[in-house]
């Protein structure tokens, strides 16, 4: 049988126990994201994030499993505060500006983002890039955004091609290796952006 | 003093004894590359390359330090073949044809290679893709054709733009984890294509 719960649930909310473990939790995933900010993700450690956060290292593994386990949930914490402000943060990368200026707002707070965490990304997931749940969101919102652009054709995949230009891997090759300003970059990135969307001749 | 060589060089081409090597060289990627045609990169072990090519272990690892190593020639190896029938086969994909015939062409054949090669460029190159010397050839060649089309831009950066979306991990996503058709993905990036190559308006 199903045991009794033991404290009463708060309406709209996860119950309070499960509500301080979230809270500890992003607790724990701010202070490794400081870290990693601040030192770069290549010179972060279990140790040090350990002693940021004031838990064991043996807590940090058997909750993320490894480093690359620890740097996966980092990333996925600061991708859904990304997400939240494009999904209702000010515009134009938030609703309320019209679809052109939002779409490039989000390339171009998308080239920061991936460029900030490049290190991050290659420590999360190795060869696989970002997560799919993460890749997803940003093809909605690009597929979302050429429909209101008035953009007629395969809508899910001209997303992802308009995307793949921002992939992590991409840039770092062009602003790290080749030295490309990050303006040209930009630059060229809406300029593709504004073809796509040009009606058809 | 420099030593007084003991053979004498055949004009037009490499040494005897260093054309002997190139060829022995070349005999062992094939074998390493038609295991991994008929097996996949996943089952292709260091044992099995030395037995397909008649050499001892010893010398696969001496020459190519690791099986990354040699998953990496044995990719630039089936590069430099893809290369040359750009570079000098029939056309479309050769010269010959008109230069959107090439670049659709171009297309259609880097999504087959990346596509039968996902798990070889996985192998060799971990999260990096492929070498940034075949990255580069195909930048190259995108660039021209787009420059022969009368596109105008940052030629270089569309080019790479062009190409991202035919990126190994992107198709392997698509066809093998979405389950779209090979047709779909390459019809939506033709469209791409000729949005890039259509006339300012």
């Amino acid at each position: 049988m199903a045991s009794v719960p033991t404290e009463i649930a708060v309406l709209g909310g996860p119950p309070p126990e499960r509500r301080d473990a979230a809270r500890n939790r992003a607790r724990l995933l701010d202070a490794a994201l400081r870290l990693v900010d601040e030192r770069g993700a290549d010179q972060v450690t279990m140790d040090s994030v350990a002693a940021a956060a004031c838990v064991g290292k043996g807590t940090l593994f058997r909750r993320y499993g490894s480093r690359a386990g620890l740097m996966l949930a980092v990333l996925d914490h600061s991708e859904a505060a990304w997400q939240a402000e494009v999904i209702g943060g000010p515009p134009p990368l938030g609703p309320g500006a019209p679809p052109m200026e939002r779409l490039l707002a989000f390339g171009r707070s998308r080239l920061e983002t991936s460029l900030r965490h490049a290190d991050l990304i290659a420590a999360a997931s190795g060869e696989h890039g970002r997560s799919h749940a993460a890749a997803a969101f940003t093809v909605l919102h690009v597929r979302h955004l050429l429909a209101e652009l008035g953009v007629r054709g395969d809508l899910p995949l001209l997303a992802t091609a308009v995307l793949a230009p921002l992939e992590a891997s991409i840039l770092v090759q062009q602003v790290r290796v080749d030295h490309l300003s990050e303006g040209r970059v930009l630059a060229a990135w809406s300029d593709l952006v504004r073809r796509v969307c040009r009606d058809p001749l």
